[in-house]
């Protein structure tokens, strides 16, 4: 599959150097790691601290145990490899300084032409569409979210700081088998609910209001993302009427969700209903991204992606509200695009929840 | 300061696209920024979902709110300022996809030449040196390690997971105030230990053996790092020998640490030990690395490096051993350089610890 994309690319050979990449196609998880991979095999150049770990991780590559930096070994060996002619590489993940330093490192013949920028990523198309074990992985991840944000609920009460209710959850995740949270988990109480990105903070959960939860885990190297805005106390007026235009908005997304279905429309879906509601200056950002190995992948969800859904793909679905000074509110799960449309891996509930 | 680097390096501006670099020059902690900095003035860039972040944390430079990449909204606006000629960007920080970007981004007449990659870093050399509030930091998250570590000898027990004593350490991170973890935390036990970057993983604890705790918490933005290797039950003879060993080359490495001294001899100060000791292809990995708002920062304290440590500079000390399918042990503290040497910041006892 990735060597018919390697040379219908019309390339020799393809150096990988982006982790996630690396562990997709090598099962190796270590932190530092190149692979090269030309049409007759595949080598996975690590250094000495994960010589253990890459004898029982790493299949369907040789894995060689280098001193230097991996990725220049991996482009030297590349460039050694008989009827070596163009090398791509990912342009979006490789750095001008690496670019420079490789090319340095090459045989003066081969300095300008060898390392060739690819024009499309090769490896992300292939992890967009996640196979049955992939999906039983994110599916596991993304329940076991949903068990952390039913427990979380027993602990929110006035007073408590926004901090300690991210401990409780990443611990919880940890119990359930989690090695780390895939972003830094979001709880914003009260006015600091209209920061989409409010990282928890020594604030106090305020005895009336909202406080909304964003946070993921990874479980055998995959990421969940869910969010949920639940209210302490009674809301007011406002709230209620911005909170039910973001589930609808946030439901018309999902029901959106289709093979065959762009990005774009799935945004619109959403964004359509908070614009009739005159919330569509609050609604400042995409509607959704994909995930996987990576907490963010593609495609991203937003207004006008033309890129189309496939059966496999998973992507969340969140939209948000949010008036500095005031109130935020944002509701997400994560949707499998099936052959019978989406299926939500986070089914936590969406109504309202008092507190 | 920058100013006066910008101008020595012939630059009319600089473009700051790495995060932990436009947090450090503006205060601005968010996820999607970048600063433009003129010779006459400065400003970040940002998107809506940090208007009311940026509002409060950014100081000395204007805010704009962008739709579009930060990074692109910068360099336009660089290149729209009266005697715009050159403007720098970090080659190590860069992707060549980006570079093409902002490049198709410009008037035509500034597409070759306006964008010039830095031929060495002008933010970095800043940042290498600390500051008092910094080192105050530094120190305090070094110190919230070391409590860490204390309280978690209480727990390690034959059959508990490794999992669980990383939970426990990341729950205790944040009821100390922690934002999050500097890295995944690093628990290995028993062959586990042979593992320079064993991650916390189900295994358990065995009744006998050694357990590697490597670990660091960020607060207020600052990184801690630190590493000690405790035993359960008696250590076998060649346990306790190579314990000494790391142990001497630790200290002695940290006894080198002095302004003007290269990372070259600091390393080799703590490499010759082991040499001696006859453990030198064990020891697979640099002796340190500076940390501050990341945790893996310049300086590298490896073999040759020619850098020498000045006044403010923080690096980690930590030589270690490993032979796979039977054990490894490491030893790490944080050391900053001060008139009188090295000033270890994490005070933690280190002489081998039987439980």
């Amino acid at each position: 599959m990735l060597r018919r994309r390697i040379t219908k690319a019309g390339l020799s050979s393809l150096l990988v150097t982006h982790l996630s990449d690396v562990r997709y196609l090598s099962g190796f998880t270590g932190s530092s790691a190149a692979l090269a991979v030309t049409r007759r095999s595949a080598r996975l150049f690590t250094d000495g601290r994960y010589k253990t770990q890459a004898a029982a991780q790493v299949i369907g590559a040789q894995v060689e145990i280098v001193t230097g930096p991996p990725a220049i070994a991996a482009v030297q060996w590349l460039a050694a490899q008989p009827g070596a002619e163009f090398a791509g590489f990912d342009p979006a993940h490789t750095t001008v300084a690496e670019l420079a330093r490789f090319r340095a490192e090459l045989p003066s013949k081969l300095r300008r032409t060898f390392l060739t920028a690819l024009t499309a990523p090769l490896v992300e198309p292939l992890r967009l569409v996640k196979d049955e074990d992939e999906l039983k992985l994110v599916s596991r991840a993304a329940l076991i979210g949903c068990e952390l944000f039913e427990h979380i609920l027993t602990m929110i009460r006035p007073g408590i700081r926004e901090v300690e209710l991210a401990a409780e959850l990443e611990h919880e995740a940890r119990v359930h088998g989690a090695e780390g949270m895939s972003f830094e988990t979001i709880v914003a109480s009260g006015e600091r609910s209209a920061m989409p990105h409010g990282k928890a903070s020594t604030a106090q959960v305020p005895r009336r209001g909202l406080v909304t939860l964003d946070f993921g885990i990874i479980r055998e190297g995959y990421c969940s993302d869910m969010t949920r805005t639940v209210c302490l106390g009674k809301p007011k007026a406002e709230e209620r009427t911005a909170y039910e235009a973001v589930l609808e908005a946030q439901e018309a997304a999902v029901a959106a969700v289709a093979a065959g279905v762009s990005c774009g429309e799935v945004d619109e879906a959403a964004r359509s209903i908070l614009r009739r509601a005159g919330m569509a200056d609050a609604f400042s950002h995409s509607t959704g991204h994909g995930v996987g190995l990576e907490i963010h992948e593609s495609p991203r969800v937003g207004a006008g992606q033309k890129t189309r859904l496939q059966t496999g793909m998973v992507v969340t679905i969140e939209p948000g509200v949010y008036w500095p000074g005031k109130f935020g509110i944002r509701i997400e799960d994560m949707v499998a695009v099936t052959q019978s449309g989406g299926q939500v891996l986070t089914p936590a509930p969406k109504a309202l929840i008092e507190l």
